[in-house]
């Protein structure tokens, strides 16, 4: 498998994934650009059985969980810094919405290259955006400190199965050149029709019993009141590992901290 | 150049960046995971010069701006999205901070794949984070509606310079097996050493008049009065774009809307 073909794999054999690989893939990921070389992030990676069955439930038991040799957790993490920083005498002041958001940006571009090396490596892989949904007991089972909070996990092994390649939108729907072109209603039509017919789809809204399939992603699967609880839960989490609630406050911008 | 030994390149031939070859990149981009096939994202291409000219000073001029033939603005995109669904007789409920987020994560996946695969065609590539310190005069300049708002920048084109690669922690300092568990003091110590005896650090602490590399990152380069002012920006920007003001709000979990 190659990243330009990438299949998420979510059943896997029994062999094992050595150190070495690991390894491997976890060295490739830190290679990925972050900004300013700070690397506010950590990987918790899970093997114990035990382990994976506390995560399990937290994951709304995706069978991946317990049936991938390895699970990998990657974190905003400014503990480290932190620590690092007051050693030398200054203070990490990333403690915040912007800090958070940052990291985790580069912590993103980590986990793409850990899995671009994955598929490299002839495993497969799934990433599992269930984090964070149980962000509060996935950090309980982690133990994650002040300043750490998990964003993303990976589950990693050998494939024991060989799906087809999703549709896509076209480039045309993705990409604009110079400005921003709204589409009208009728480029809306023909982009998002391959996805419609796509007979994945098609029988994914058939069995849902939605109308069509923007109906089962807005209404079932990805719904605005879960959208709006978890908007609500980021800011708690941030909260509840350290970070400041300062930035939750309306400030006039020139009474920002200098 | 290999994802695996990655160094960001900043000054670029006049060989200029193919259709083909940008196709190429950008349809590996959009083969990375994100949620729910969801595709809550777009990229916005410059290659005019009066584009790159009115941008170079919203990156603070830096060189790769006016000096690449190519930027690549990756977006967190809700207006395609909300176009489709009100067509399908429902609404996009993602227009908040966990759908800002969300989208935020799957486009640094699809960025990265861009990014390999830049490196695996024989160009070299800078993300600049630069987007996030200006993103009101970038959604102007990029004529960015509704929903739509910038987050990183990519500079693209053939290398014409070949640094040596930067330093980074050990695997030590990263990953965490089963649970996190916290440095000790000499463990800090030992694992920062490699970076902080780094020619490239020493020299550039040396002529910051910092004291030393924690100093200089936290204090000169990313400081905390940026990173609070940012992130109140970031919230500016979400209702700016038309992201909902409710999740800003504190309310009883038990009154969320159902």
């Amino acid at each position: 498998m190659d990243y330009k073909t990438h299949r998420s794999i979510r059943a896997y054999t029994e062999a094992p994934v050595s150190q070495e690989v690991l390894d491997t893939l976890l060295t490739a990921g830190i290679r990925a650009s972050n900004t300013g070389n700070i690397q506010s992030y950590s990987v918790i990676v899970t093997q114990e059985e035990e382990m994976k069955a506390r995560l399990a439930p937290l994951h709304f038991n995706q069978p991946m969980v317990k049936g991938a040799p390895v699970l990998l957790t990657f974190c905003v993490d400014y503990n480290r810094l932190s620590a690092w920083s007051e050693a030398r005498g200054t203070a990490c002041g990333h403690l915040n919405l912007m800090g958070f958001y940052n990291a985790s940006l580069d912590a993103m571009l980590f986990a793409q290259n850990v899995a671009v090396a994955a598929e490299d490596a002839g495993l497969g892989y799934c990433f599992l955006g269930t984090v964070l949904y149980n962000l509060e007991s996935i950090i309980h089972e982690l133990a994650l400190p002040r300043g750490v909070i998990p964003i993303l996990t990976m589950s990693l092994g050998y494939p024991a199965e060989t799906p087809s390649l999703r549709p896509r939108l076209s480039l045309e729907g993705i990409v604009h050149y110079e400005r921003y072109s709204p589409f009208t209603p009728a480029q809306i039509e023909a982009l998002y029709a391959p996805l419609e017919n796509d007979p994945f789809y098609l029988e994914r809204v058939r069995t849902s019993g939605c109308t069509n399939l923007a109906q089962l992603i807005m209404e079932k699967e990805y719904p605005a009141a879960n959208y709006m609880h978890l908007s609500q839960e980021i800011m708690r989490i941030l909260q509840l590992q350290g970070f400041e609630e300062k930035y939750l406050k309306r400030q006039n911008p020139s009474s920002v901290e200098a």
